[in-house]
């Protein structure tokens, strides 16, 4: 049974396991302030194109929009976010559950534009209503679609007008800027957000995310924060290590582009077997749609989430390819897929 | 520079680095639903010896404290706790950023006692003022002392009878469970607590700690409070793993007992050049008194905390020792100690 | 110019001040525990039917929802509230700053069903998602309409059949309880809801609300998280002489009733000169549909709230009676509308 | 039975209810919008004279402090306090549930000082301790005594030098500033204070508490935070009337004269007649320490507190008087002392 439900099932890429090993013994200061953790903060400022950033280390993504957003807000302000959004949905009221209104956006898309942003504002009048405060965006979206540079400006020329705060999650941040569709590089989310993650976790390391504050007026006092939150690990080398393997020599950008050709030849297959999309996805998750009896045979030998129900014989799967993606095992997967179409 | 400032400050034991690396590619369940979570779970709970215990995977000791806390407690229930707590101390206020009020109570060695207990219970009488209902001991405590058997058994029993929770921070548990003067058991703990959490990241393990939730009623939806508060590592068998290794063959014992064996030779080596400690420790941190001009002579070629201020010429300072710390290094420093106090 | 803006405008009845100033230099024990306060929980339990119910004054409606809901609520568990509910829009975000979700549900009307309850449901399968607990109501609702005993019961059956908490908002209570189309009483919620509200302020008192708790799970130390949210009043008598005068003779369902005339006097003076209304309100807030112009005119005698865009002509106007408004007043009203219409 | 148990046990003073009688029937505008409030409001930054000062008005004191201090602070400070506070023994926890740590101040007279919080501010070094950031005195404190200028002032200099806040909880302000020993006035808490308010509950209004906030940073969206707490009443005016009579003609500090006065009574007779007190109070709480005997007897015919045990025959109990005491009650109980020592 092959596994195309995460890009998280495996564990580490071999350069950063081995990267752990090599400097195990060496003893160093903990809760992120040893000398690797430095380094990346440094390589990751260089690539963003700010030297003023401040760079944290996370654990996990949930952990990092949690501390980010309990960080950056006053309790009565709130959060734009899209209906599909990672914090509004999937993580358990963790936003909330530090004090903050998540206004959720109806989109089709999973993503948000300047007008929606615009519309909740406006909608907010008095203190009878919560101060809507931060927009929160993912890149790419939890459907796989991208954001533009013309679509990132204008949020963020809406966003500093109305002093509004714009966070990204980048949780596959890597997917999207490697995207054969992508215009956008780190150095303008470093100009146009005022805080963005760049996920490790689903793209090579054993467990990271690096969150990057662009606007000076939240870096203030921000590791009391995380230490509040339980973020700062005893051992932070371990987070400091793997970014600064991750941003050495690129390793970052070549995992995520594996990871996508993967995809990509998974969704040329499925695409050239007749079958449409459930979504515009040019990233490492594809939705396509398929016959219920065509998914039954496949899951036989591979694992993936069925997404949504089409109709009464087709629904929507999705499939999920990462830097551990093998070329064979995507091979072997549209081996399987004609042999299934054929003896249906 | 040699350091003895902390238990944290290497990577993880060798066998556990070699855990990771065998098992890396393997696709495993995300969140800690896999295989090895599964295992560690199972081994942890037939040392504690109980079946029916809850065991939980979390990637840091303030991430578990303020998770299990937030979980137990309701909005107007409050945690007694030791006034050197770490909860209490030296977590930023994590606990109270969950609601809570923690009621601190003076003690000379660390540690509470049952009088101690009755006497807040008793002080909190109606609904102007919170309401006491758990019980937050470490196990050894802050400055590296331990409960006894019997101690630990009248607490439990006064708890008991004033249905209070008793939780215990076992950062450092395994330096308490094989210290030469303990006499507890994981089992006790597993009888006499309603949850504790038995220390990796301190003792061998690159990152985790092993919530164990003995109570039946605490149970409930615990996975939700770990989403919530960002501690559901989506690589979650990294914590399996590590934790399955430390507990399959008793590595986490003989990793605790080499941490103490090494504080004892500094111990006695300290005591028999005529200097007293600041506190009785059996554990893996001990306290001495020393002359000024000796710590800033040592301070050349090791690092280590300056605890606290004894009198104009003298300071109390903290040595720790791990799994990691080289018997060549103490024998070195017991050889450096001798030199400067000559030198003198 | 006379407000048609709220019911409440105006100070108390005068039954009420009457009772304040007879009791004015009694002394009477502190924070709810005085006689008045057990009196007027003894008439309202009377009434729902409910000897077992606990009743608790509050001074507000926001008060009122944050603290019941932040005392009935675990922190993964969430509200399943209509997208036009009251906590959901103007209470500035009261109920998440205690930590819990609110899940929005979109209707037409102002109200849910036991169906949209159940997809809620439905669709929160997993702990990384918040944990729907507690379904919120207001009756009537903020446009106007009501809930009927069949409605009722098939939501609580449902909420029954799921462990789910029904919780009404009744800061308009009254209105719905005296409403021509109404068919519930008190003693229906009590057997119905696990808690609900009575408004007071809206209905003839200075200021306060009546909490009835139903439910025998949710009343363990209520008065605690009274205090903590700054809920339980010094001179607390304020509040039980108020309901107390209130329940004792029916004064609560006359002045209701006297809201809903008024109100009604101008629904069908505003129908028979030909104008449509935004929804079927049988309560004391109508929304009628008016040409702007007029409307303007209107409002240089009156003020009222307009309250949605209609089209470029046209937009509905939120007109509220209580048990202050004066049938002259109403009277004035219905003929300048005729003379401005006539003007036109 | 006539009862020394509080100040809060009548009603409003006659002519604050008067007020409230003249005005009921005028339509006001909702949640302190009205006119009587703005009056209000001018009145008190006169006095205070402070005409940037923004005035809030409050239904009572738990409710003011909670919703002042979740709005001044960021989710990692923490508030100083004397071990004696309101905040932190009688309020069950609503501070910390609001997210924010009280740091105990060990005080013998109920009063912290400069030190003091130097010694908290100089023990509170890195971002694994929460960041101290306000001070919470209250003046008179809870047992009596109260601050004079020049240890206000050097307070206030060091929270300015060390960018801390200084709150002042003025519950029973106005016996405080009626004092014979006192010799602060309202715009010297203008001056010192960031932020402070006054006491209507404890001195003659039926309900209400008036913060004042003096430094322009704490005043941005206060209104926001009071929706989100529960604390703008739908009908405002009824706060802002009651503080305009307060302040119009100062009856305010009539009322807190008389009671002090009262006091005085009971505090010379109880003197002369060979008794001591627990503390040294000059306000409107005495702590006189009497033969547990007497106590007895005198509590055949008057309510009050046994605030402490003293010794095995001997308490400290706690008469408290009010603008509602009669001079009559305090006669009659200075006579029942005499007969009862006679007696004994």
């Amino acid at each position: 049974m092959y596994s195309f439900k995460s890009d998280y099932s495996e564990g580490a890429h071999p350069a950063i396991l081995g990267a752990l090993a090599a400097t195990n013994l060496e003893q160093a200061e903990g809760y992120g302030e040893d000398d690797y953790s430095r380094q990346a903060a440094a390589l990751i400022k260089r690539q963003v194109g700010n030297p003023r950033a401040a760079v944290h280390l996370f654990a996990g993504g949930t952990q990092t929009n949690l501390t980010a957003l309990a960080a950056f807000l006053r309790p009565h302000e709130a959060v734009i976010a899209p209906a599909t959004g990672h914090i509004l949905v999937h993580e358990t009221g963790a936003i909330e559950a530090t004090g903050h209104k998540i206004l959720s956006v109806e989109v089709s898309d999973g993503k948000i534009n300047a007008a929606h942003i615009q519309a909740v504002f406006d909608a907010h009048t008095d203190e009878h209503m919560v101060k809507p405060k931060l927009v929160y965006i993912s890149d790419p979206t939890e459907i796989g679609s991208i954001y533009t540079l013309a679509e990132l400006r204008q949020m963020s020329l809406l966003c500093r007008a109305k002093n509004l705060y714009l966070y990204i999650d980048g949780a596959r941040l890597g997917s999207a800027l490697c995207s054969d569709e992508n215009d956008l590089r780190l150095a303008d989310l470093g100009e146009l957000a005022d805080a963005f993650y760049i996920g490790g976790t689903k793209n090579g390391a054993l467990l990271g995310e690096a969150l990057v504050i662009c606007n000076d007026a939240l870096k203030a006092d921000f590791r009391f924060h995380m230490k509040q939150k339980g973020a700062l690990l005893a051992k932070g080398k371990l987070l400091g290590i793997q970014f600064r393997e991750l941003f050495q020599n690129g390793l970052y950008f070549e995992l995520a582009a594996h990871a996508n050709a993967m995809a990509g030849l998974l969704k040329k297959a499925i695409s050239d077997a007749g079958f449409r999309f459930l979504t515009h996805s040019p990233t490492n998750q594809i939705f396509p749609i398929l016959p219920n009896r065509l998914i039954e045979r496949l899951q036989e030998k591979y694992s993936f989430y069925v997404w949504a129900k089409v109709d009464a014989d087709h629904s929507a799967v999705r499939l999920v390819t990462s830097w551990a993606t093998e070329e064979a095992a995507v091979a072997a997967f549209i081996k399987d897929l004609h042999t299934c179409i054929g003896a249906k």
